[in-house]
């Protein structure tokens, strides 16, 4: 029984390409974190040291800087699908790539009651990311966002669970529920997607969802965020969401004389609940 | 020529307040990042172990969350200075109170059209700051922010520098200008003042002005906005900045085919320009 | 077509457990990171809100730290596989448990020569670490261990690779190698493991391994330890690695009248390359 | 009442200068992130962009980098010395440098009983610092260390504490006491001191102390740390303590039937107590 080398990739990882858009006095900013990854028959490398198949991650950088100019970037997905393109092409022994990118939002800083024409602040909050896996059998995109942190102060309860003689939780008939959401859809059209407004109704709609949702734990949560997205787009195949639940404890001003009915909470850090859930459409 | 106890100073850091004020239907929430220290006579606790004089950093904690209920938080100025006299009272060997506080900054989610009563999202980028320092010669209230991560796309420029052996850096006409800004202001007058208001109209000059001033350094951009801080805010008496000059370096991509009037950026990680200023009234 | 609920588990991350032995006066410490992770039939709590058959997270946090006690902890693994056991049983709705153990070790005091009964000082470097995954068809047990930083400051070269029009790197015959090493390998047999020693012998083979090896690039040394260890044990079945080229580039300081033999390196952050590999045994 | 220009400095941060001596087959390694930092008269860059007197951070760059080849690297505290006196003499306008490095440690990479001759491990653990000041009125070095986590499973309580209506905390006789130590001296003797080996024996010193005291506090732990400093060294003037007191919490395991004599804990993140003190010669 030999030893072989098994799956294996490489690429550049996070490369921060700042692309503005200077076409007119009015700028834009893209700003991105790209990485590159290339998969295929890479055993040469690994068992011999030739590099003749290994086009290098340095020139996988160059190429993210230089398709930011050339291809441009007008979403993360139709950027991340050229580069992809690109790199396979570039590489014969590669059977696949997959390219994924964090955009970093900009607003245009407000002066007299407009948007400046070229300065702009972070606006912070969430990530948009996307990962877009190109081979002989097509591209994937799987879109998403990541650090979206959402509270609500009431409407969230947690009770009838399961106890053994290792439980101690009480039941909480009104608590704080909060969450920073990382979250993944995968679309079935690869093509004519309007990547960029899909991705502002698909982060509304999250949001809204999440507001207006009665809470029995945070799994339920999840589930009808995950419908209400695929019931709103059909272009999306599944979603999956990863989200820690950011623990918010009452803090117990008995002793000091204070009553505190959902006033006062401690957001504890370690440990947290995560929950993952993926919501699908049914195969026929 | 003996060995003695110096400068020393003691309390709870970090202390993640959140206060829910829920006393209608439509909620506010304050989320808070809170440090106590202490400073005095603590001579017998560090020499012989004694602590009778010392109030522990447990109860510095309680009386955090306490006071978020009993005094509760309309700016993080307004508490501070409240649990600054609270600990100082507890503590009769204190001679000084400093209180440091955090705030993270949550928007209400949108839904349809309106921002909702009881859910929320974090609204990410800069954090507000204040640190309250409480002694018998009164109290010295500093606030401001850090984390603010501006970016002008034009209006900069580099040239004329001081150039000597090591010197290589070419003279730049036309440059991005990106920094995370920290900025701290001390309040001359420490009674009633209008935090919230200042914060704001602080924030917006200090964005407005790096927006509209050409910018022939970080130093003088820096300076600007002190001055335009102090000549619309009479109550602030000195203005300090620290401000990491983000490199963003034009990306070669001559050896491509391709020009690159400002066009594609790397953003740089380490090192960076660290630049530290403050802006004070002159004494007579 | 309808909307249904796809793959999901649940459960507590981050734990930190610290376990003292203190049966003698010489103490023992383990330290210990624990995230708990329940699948199965969760359909009713995330389509119906019924937490019935789930048990909380809390639950599973105090599990872990009863189980420190009460099982013990010889060794990540072993009290990974118990703690295991124990929320399955618990669970009747579970179909499958993954435990993750991140361990951070700890050296004692050195003392007049002699290490301290119960003082000790972090070691740093590198983290110990396991996944535990038992369900119906038993447990998987991956081993291994994260940020173990390695430099080999000659002994490296990067030549002969594929070259495109965006290729502009120069080929390297001497240059720095530097990696933060994760690695993961899974044991064929789950039972009578000597899992610390194992753990020892792996961590000295890889770094060995990686001192001795000439490289011809990161993927030809990553594959020379993997095939090192499966050699060396029999019980391994595969050994992952993920593994970051730490660029260190050679500084040019021609300009200042001096010569860089290899001896001024900038430690780049990023873009960093990132090598991915697994090493197998052949299946007959 | 004018505006104007208070105190200001500015450098390049985090320089990651690595050093390579390989004046024979067994290669030294030095691993260092230097910021610099100029203050003085540059009023003009200020108020009126300026930059004639304005050495450019990119050129203090440089010179750190052409100083590791130059000047070399035998200490932090050396090389920083150099690179001070080089900078000021660079800049006329300049008053003052202020020159930080923070060391990594490597180890040789063990192979076959000894250690290897170009490959490396990084030590983790601790970072050693210095902060070396160089004006007209001479240099100040302060060195140091940061993040020496250190932990006594015993010999530390915390009784007899001043109580108000805000304390719930119970008296401790027996608990954890941990720490992530950072401490800096201050040496008055700036010219002819033996760096490297003061560094090893005053982190001994220090973990030792801590080792060997009984702590009725952290407070007292840290002036016994100092004090047994500079019993020992003459050389050094003061010593400074920034300590977090990182809380393990005994677990309680009662409700599970199971007694916990000191045996398993939680080891909490924030809040966390902090502890500041200096320790200095007397002033005749």
């Amino acid at each position: 029984m030999g030893i072989v080398l098994g799956p294996n990739r490489y690429g550049k990882a996070e490369c921060r390409v700042v692309r503005i858009v200077r076409d007119t006095p009015r700028h834009e900013i893209r700003d991105l974190n790209v990485s590159t990854s290339l998969r295929g028959d890479f055993t040469a490398a690994h068992e011999a040291g030739d590099q003749s198949q290994v086009l290098p991650t340095d020139t996988q950088k160059n190429t993210a800087f230089a398709y930011a100019k050339k291809h441009g970037v007008t979403s993360p997905e139709d950027y991340a699908l050229a580069l992809a393109r690109r790199l396979l092409e570039a590489t014969p022994a590669a059977t696949g790539a997959l390219i994924r990118v964090e955009e970093y939002a900009w607003d245009r800083i407000p002066v007299g009651g407009a948007g400046h024409d070229h300065a702009f602040v972070r606006r912070g909050g969430e990530v948009r990311t996307t990962a877009v896996d190109l081979s002989s059998e097509g591209a994937h995109v799987v879109s998403g966002l990541t650090d979206l942190v959402v509270l609500k102060s009431t409407g969230s309860e947690f009770t009838g669970f399961l106890v053994d003689e290792y439980t101690t939780l009480p039941e909480a008939e009104d608590r704080i529920l909060a969450t920073s959401l990382t979250a993944t859809w995968r679309y079935s059209d690869r093509g004519a997607v309007a990547w960029n407004r899909t991705y502002d109704e698909v982060r509304a709609l999250l949001l809204a969802t999440f507001a207006t949702t009665y809470s029995r734990a945070l799994q339920e949560t999840l589930y009808a965020m995950g419908r209400a997205v695929l019931e709103a787009h059909g272009g999306i195949e599944e979603i999956s969401f990863a989200a820690p639940n950011k623990h918010h404890f009452l803090v117990d001003l008995e002793a000091f004389g204070l009553d505190n009915p959902g006033e006062v909470f401690i957001a504890a850090d370690r440990p947290y609940g995560l929950i993952e859930a993926t919501v699908v459409r049914e195969e026929d």
